[in-house]
């Protein structure tokens, strides 16, 4: 931690601050410019409340050095996580995961098609919303838990596993029960109650990046589920909020090469909600694999004109199935598989 | 709700649609342009879904007349609401509510001693914080329910009634036990499992906007609380996260006016989390009270230098004092009163 | 400035680099931590490059301790800077300024009208657009020169000397010869080929921040040309660019007290074109005078209904009139006059 | 245009609007519903301001149907818009235009270098500035007119076509006369006096998107240039302003599809801008083509760590020549070639 002392800051005042900040157990090395005195501190400051110090009459600024998130930093973990999530799938290596399902449950007929459908064209994790988190209270919420059951029986139909999102700490026996990886969906990002449950559970986490959360606080909220327990975090970027309103948001792909190179974690792509447009969900999810995704998750419909919610945004199992095909073909050429 | 049609739509196509939207029950009226067709819905569209129409081949564009919530707007209720919060307080009339109080409750004598300094400066409201929900796992997370406690003993004291931020569903009887007003903050302002639980409850809830929530977004949530059954929700207008950096967060202003506009429900300011910076409190305090606020919530803290949280937005007892006397005279600048 | 470096760093890369720094004619302080050194260095650092000293690979991070901006800081010049435009106004004082006027010039009779109306109301200066920078090539782009000699006319009559806005470097002869004020508008903000020519002009300059610049590209603008020889700057909060669309744009009313404390140069607030619409105009100037604004520039309109640009933003001399009134009373709650 | 009217509007107000709408050669179509009339207009609605509709007494809300911009729209143009800049070099076309070369040109032998490398890299246009819009008065500005000569001599080495950004209408006698491709900068977006003056040139003009502008207010700017009479427009996405500071700006590359689908103009991409920082120029670069960009341009410098300019974000000549490799095969992947 360094800081900056104001101009006029007098001998004995910075020597009370710096008797003050030893006290916390670190070392404090002083600086003496021409205009102004910058105090350096060596060892653990993280007991050190930056805020506070701020404070002191005689303090100008205060610059952290370190990032606030360890578990799941990079520094201290070189190497890739690798999250298995059955016997012959996992996220994070070289193979790219392809996660594709409707945005909604609407029917044990419709995702068992629409199960089938995306299997058939290489996907390998069926997606759906069971729990529907929407901006509207009129708006269709979701088959509960109905809607897992039905996604437990595709899954047990196609041998897909299963992820899904969840929207309240009660509910977490019941995924424990139906889910194989626990999505968090973007609006419960820093919905800290929940995160910290989660870091009890055994289950892998889909956290779905916040639409207006910088990637530290991405990678804080990863930290929450890590040293509540759970190391098995996967991280998504979604498209954060910004001033363009032609897409519902804007896909923020240089986060892919940031997150990977602060952390250790998977990063996945959801090019579906971001744009919130079909006839974007193909070109972002090739440019995402260029960029070094380690995942995808695809909104796929059997008949996305009578959708329950989000039809604008959904593929058609005949787009899905074109789709692969380019994918494959520039996974090849960033040297990952499909 | 009108849907603009592509320049290309055929005879039968429009008929086919227009068949398909009657369907609903509104009436459909053609309009044809030059260049191209609209159809304008008379009656209750809330149940058509904009995005399913939008996935129509000839449909190029799908713009709503009307706004999303109903409980919440002006519209259908013209008049102010007033909330009631004891037999000599309310929320929403020509008297400004002055909230005030610590960030986090550290300890029953500090609550006291801000509790009895707030008062006597003109507070009408005491706000804390007991559970705490914080970007870093690492940071301090409140007394939780003995913070609650604490309050309620500051309440017996001063007789100020009491404000706090719940978290959870999970925790709604203890707050039903102690706490005036329940507090949603703004990272849970699209919790809507918690939103739907608070409109089971008979307390008044103030109801911070998210800070990367827009306008309509926010009245939609309030539109959450009251459609379950709670009409007493108070808006509170707290910043919103921009490009700049220089504060915490952009005080958007404006909000005030057009809430007051487009609602009938109390609207008051948090300049102390807006900011994020103790001497940007009081002007922007004052600048609430002119742009129309129905009140503010202010963080004072006995000792900022030492305390556990948001210190650096904190006032003095002394800063307080200052800024109400400013502020009774910006109200009556504007035929207010405090 | 302070150089964090990377753990791995070795001693010989580290003297290399000091030596390179102290190059620079700079001291070079070295502190060694547990898990990293710091250097930091003490004297003119204005010539070294961040992003150069970024590139080296022992360096992780640099950060800047000082602001860039020099003649416009505070911190070397303590006073407020108050700006003479006529014998009896001046700008940065203890009287706030009013500037009215509409949009666009549209005729003498139009402009000769709304000045003695704004005048007859208490507004100082005159504002007037003839050069009118519009995103469409279809829209109406001012009357131009014939639009200056309308104002210059406007002026005789009533005595309120103009501010109107340049658009290019081209024009200045004739700005120079017209108007007592010349006005960057957001969009050339950052248009340093005209700040740099403006900085030669013997004129006041009123400077608007770019709706998508930050307080600091601000303050490094009005630095642009009081660095090319003009210190008459005058700084103009009109609004910056959100997510949120119901207004314009967000005034970002906490940038006044901030410019007021980073800089010594005057603030003054556009409340016209920040929302967009009329009826915010009154509650955000009144919010704009509560946070410490030195100064309004509104726009007035003869006619709104059938004003070339912009008419959705403008009040009529009535509403300006009713406005006056209520801005008197909150600057004397403030302690100012108007 | 679709006007929405208010509930209460009576049959007079709402016959005399339409008069006075007719009056602009229009057709009205007026649709009554149970709870508000929407009248529609057919006919070329150009004239019509939109803002004045908006202020009638009786009218809630005015929607546009079409789009503003008519020569850059794909509508009006359905095949994409392909620029000869020589005998064998054209951009828009299947083959993807590769532009390298360094920030700023310091030295005729800088600059032949770089030229030299880039070319055998397969470069096939070399980007360069010699005129430097920088946000410090007190930063390297260009070498200006010296710049361009150097770059003609470059390209007389090398045979490469080059591009250097224009930064007033003073000087485009010179850029007409040194330069292939005129660039218009981000910051210069809007500045509409240099837009209109580039209209008149013969030279294809490169205009970078504003880091705040919309997709719209870019067709529009492009529009400026065409409407002008010059019909070769490059459009360059470069990174938007966002909340989020880990990059310098976030690249929007969904704004490529989207662009490509609304206009018939060339779309390139800028990932060194976009970012600021070199390792993210591979990763950005590999995507843009990914997502459909019809070229790059890229930062290239003999010596980044040395740079006057920009340096943190330029690749060393190793590195492109990588990149180009990488290009190579994800270009293919997509059917394109470069």
């Amino acid at each position: 931690m360094i800081i900056v002392l104001k101009e006029n800051a007098a001998k004995q005042q910075i020597d009370d601050l710096s008797n003050q900040l030893s006290d916390y157990g670190v070392k404090v090395h002083s600086i003496e410019g021409t205009e102004t005195t910058v105090l350096g501190l060596v060892g653990d400051t993280s007991a050190i409340d930056v805020e506070t110090i701020r404070l002191n009459d005689i303090v100008d600024k205060v610059m952290k050095v370190s990032e606030p998130y360890k578990r799941a930093n990079r520094k201290f973990h070189p190497n890739n996580t690798v999250i298995d999530i059955s016997d012959d799938i996992s996220i994070g290596g070289n193979k790219i995961a392809i996660m594709a399902g409707p945005c909604s449950v609407e029917s044990q007929e419709q995702i068992n098609a629409v199960a089938k459908a995306v299997k058939s064209s290489g996907a390998t994790i069926l997606r759906g919303g069971a729990f529907k988190p929407r901006s509207s209270p009129y708006a269709f919420q979701g088959l509960k838990s109905e809607g897992l059951l039905y996604m437990k029986q595709a899954k047990q139909l196609t041998g897909l596993p299963i992820v899904s999102e969840i929207t309240n700490p009660y509910y977490i026996d019941l995924f424990n029960e139906y889910v194989d990886i626990i999505q968090v969906g973007a609006r419960n990002m820093q919905n800290f109650e929940l995160l910290k449950e989660l870091g009890k559970v055994k289950k892998p986490i889909l956290l779905k990046r916040g639409f207006s959360n910088t990637i530290e606080e991405f990678l804080m909220s990863a930290e929450y589920i890590i040293s509540s327990g759970n190391e098995r975090v996967i991280l998504c970027e979604r498209g954060i909020r910004t001033f363009e309103t032609y897409t519902r948001n804007t896909l923020d792909l240089s986060a892919v090469p940031v997150l990977k190179k602060m952390s250790h974690l998977p990063v996945v792509v959801d090019p579906s909600h971001a744009s919130g447009i079909y006839w974007l969900v193909e070109p972002m999810s090739l440019a995402a694999v260029a960029a070094g995704a380690d995942g995808l998750i695809i909104e796929v419909h059997n008949n996305p004109k009578c959708a329950l919610c989000d039809g604008a945004q959904s593929l058609t199992p005949e787009n899905f199935d074109d789709l692969m095909k380019k994918v494959k073909l520039v996974a090849k050429a960033v040297s990952r598989e499909v």
